[in-house]
């Protein structure tokens, strides 16, 4: 007999089928016993009595356990109905039975609507904890972005590429990078694919990646990791820094319009809501220092945003635009790296900027310089040195149109979609300082 | 006025349009230049004459200049149109043009149909060779190939995952990977996403992954690369080894259909065809070997295939089956990892398969072993030591249904579908034993 699907069980009522998946939970009441059987598809309720062949034996299977349940699917009594349960309205009346795989004693348990674990149990144990509905519910909201990410670049035109995360140099000079042997020569970890997207202006005009970037920094924080996916796009033949954020608005709306109407189960196992402003308020850099200056008493010491200032900026975009989202434009020159586009109105500011959403930067992107003259000198600035990038300023040689794009964390919009207090949460398997394993 | 992409411009004649891009090529005729200019839509041949602004000036522009042109779009007389230029029935009357970012003198001509470059030359100037149509072509079928697997693998209710590249544990167990020097410990770069996909399993019964993968192995040949994107599966509650092949069959065939549908422009520049064989043969390796040993008088040393018996196994599928792809099933135990599931009606030999496609072997593939007891032994056989693989193991203590999968190589498939010599064309900057850069 073919194997039905838990989700497809409610057209076969009162027919025979065979499902099969993992025991969320057994109760036993008297001599009937009740399993929650999850499957990829949804959760049923399955009874176990002295109809099932080799009835006693059936009693002993236990949470987590593979079983494969074969039986007549029947409507369930009215006032029987768990409404916490999708297909709730019908069962399976278990006749015959089989145990494919047992589960040890469960460190555990993961049946629990929340399991209230330390973040650090939840990750030692993610092989087992990413079985919890709740949990689970985390990397469909994060497939689901991944695909509304897709889709809507290419229907934009953007093409899909994929660049190299082994690299010669650091992409932005910094020093937070990882170092790799690669054969006789050193290697680093792509911070970025910054460098490579850029090349793919110069040939399709509009590329996108989704691909690994690495940093190495020994960061301690609920908002970062060592090591996450990037969500980057590059677009030719801009008019302005404008023509950027415009696009990665869309991009963003398009993310969120798709997790709010293929995830409603999912958001509402993380009471979470989404609410997609009309437009994204953009505002300088400048201005949001003297709003936070004004509004919220808050001076920073340097001409730069501390996270304490992104919350609170959120806050006011917020109460004051009615937008989870705000747009943080023109940073100065001396806190963009050196390809950033200078303002030629102020060439102390640069053409960039800075999404926040929900307390939190999640994007970062700007115009680029596109002229190699510029850019060599803008490169000096810096204090780099033109031999070290000369495989990257060549392509500048060659004819660039006016470009931008951006890089977005693909777990902080999860993360705050789903309000979860730490970023690990929604990576599968994360890397921070102290943890490689599992 | 707002710039038409040029695919556009059929749609405008006798309109006055604004179009951008790269200059291809210039040819002067006298009084008269012409243009053809290259946007990410397509190539449109535009006038220069008495009547552009700044005549003289313009004459001066070069191969590679990014401009833009605003002008009229005229039908062209007949007995011109050149049919190799899509947009070859129109062109464009240029009455201004503006200079946005000129080239320096060109190393390599990148208009030429075929630029007949040695690899080496071809890579160290791929910001600028990447620009060549056919080329450029080469990534727009591999940017549908990564859609159409995506697409299919959602289809089929495969969820979609990222899992890291820096892993605690070389995954095979082998040699060939890259240290990482992470922190106060020492990393490994991903083998492959085995153990972390197989996790997927255990949350949503099947995963896939489209990620990099780092290998190591200081090969010199013209079908690998020391880092590429692995398009991996994996699927639980399987019946049989054959369940997966059939998945991963339905998979390639889809690829193959929509490449076939969506470029054929790109398939015409490289002179390919795609045929897709109603059914893919499967024959086990022992009976390959014996074919090799009969009909081409091949013996190995070893029970093994090596890449000549590949190609030859290949010729004989398509001569005897009619069919580009072969699988090679039942391994020996010897020649697979730990986690293969051995047959339990010849325990010597594997659930495990290679899909050969032209060739070369593109997938590897696989039931695996779900018991926790029989993983442990399979693992000490191989002479590992089961703490090593203490997170990994852990998994198979809580209920794991019988499942497999596969990894497959991106770039080779696009490389074997286009007829590239070199799978580091099919890499947009391929990292290989000598080269790290650009």
């Amino acid at each position: 007999m073919q194997r039905t699907l838990v989700s497809e069980t409610i057209r076969e009522i009162g027919k025979t089928v065979k499902v099969s998946g993992w025991v969320k939970t057994k109760r036993d009441h008297g001599k009937i016993s009740f399993i929650d059987l999850r499957d990829r598809s949804g959760i049923l309720q399955c009874v176990i009595s002295a109809q099932t062949r080799n009835y006693e034996e059936a009693k002993l299977v236990r949470d987590q356990w593979v079983v494969e349940l074969t039986g007549k699917i029947k409507a369930r009594p009215e006032n029987l109905i768990n409404s916490e349960i999708e297909t709730g309205k019908i069962e399976l009346e278990v006749l015959e039975y089989k145990i494919i795989s047992r589960a040890q004693e469960l460190p555990i348990d993961v049946s629990l609507e929340d399991m209230h674990l330390h973040i650090e149990t939840l990750l030692d144990y993610r092989n087992l904890t990413v079985r919890n509905e709740k949990v689970g519910a985390i990397f469909r909201v994060y497939a689901q972005t991944l695909k509304s990410y897709s889709d809507f670049m290419r229907s934009q035109n953007f093409l899909e590429i994929k660049t190299p995360k082994l690299v010669y140099a650091a992409t932005e000079g910094g020093a937070n990078f990882f170092k790799v042997k690669y054969f006789e020569e050193e290697a680093f970890l792509a911070q970025s694919p910054q460098f490579y997207k850029q090349a793919g202006v110069s040939f399709f005009e509009r590329v996108f990646e989704i691909g690994s970037v690495f940093r190495a920094e020994p960061h301690f924080t609920s908002r970062h990791v060592n090591e996450y996916i990037g969500l980057d796009a590059e677009m030719g033949f801009i008019e302005s820094c404008e023509d950027i954020m415009k696009m990665l608005e869309q991009t963003m709306k398009k993310m969120l319009r798709d997790v709010k109407d293929n995830c409603e189960k999912e958001l509402r196992l993380h009471e979470a809501s989404i609410d997609i402003p009309e437009k994204f308020p953009r505002i300088k850099l400048s201005e949001a220092l003297d709003i936070l200056k004004n509004k919220f008493n808050k001076v920073s010491e340097e001409f730069d945003i501390d996270p304490e200032g992104e919350r609170l900026i959120c806050q006011w975009a917020k109460e004051e635009k009615g937008s989870d989202f705000i747009f943080l434009t023109h940073y100065p020159v001396t806190l963009r790296p050196m390809y950033t586009m200078p303002d030629p109105e102020n060439p102390k500011e640069t053409l960039s900027f800075d999404l926040l959403y929900r307390g939190v930067e999640i994007a970062t992107g700007g115009q680029r310089i596109h002229d190699y003259d510029q850019l060599k000198k803008s490169l000096e600035k810096k204090g780099l040195q033109p031999q070290d990038f000369k495989h990257y300023l060549e392509m500048f040689r060659y004819g660039m149109p006016p470009h931008g794009g951006w890089g977005l964390g693909s777990e902080r919009i999860v993360q705050k979609i789903l309000g979860l207090k730490n970023i690990k949460e929604a990576i599968l398997f994360p890397r921070d300082v102290k943890r490689l394993t599992p």
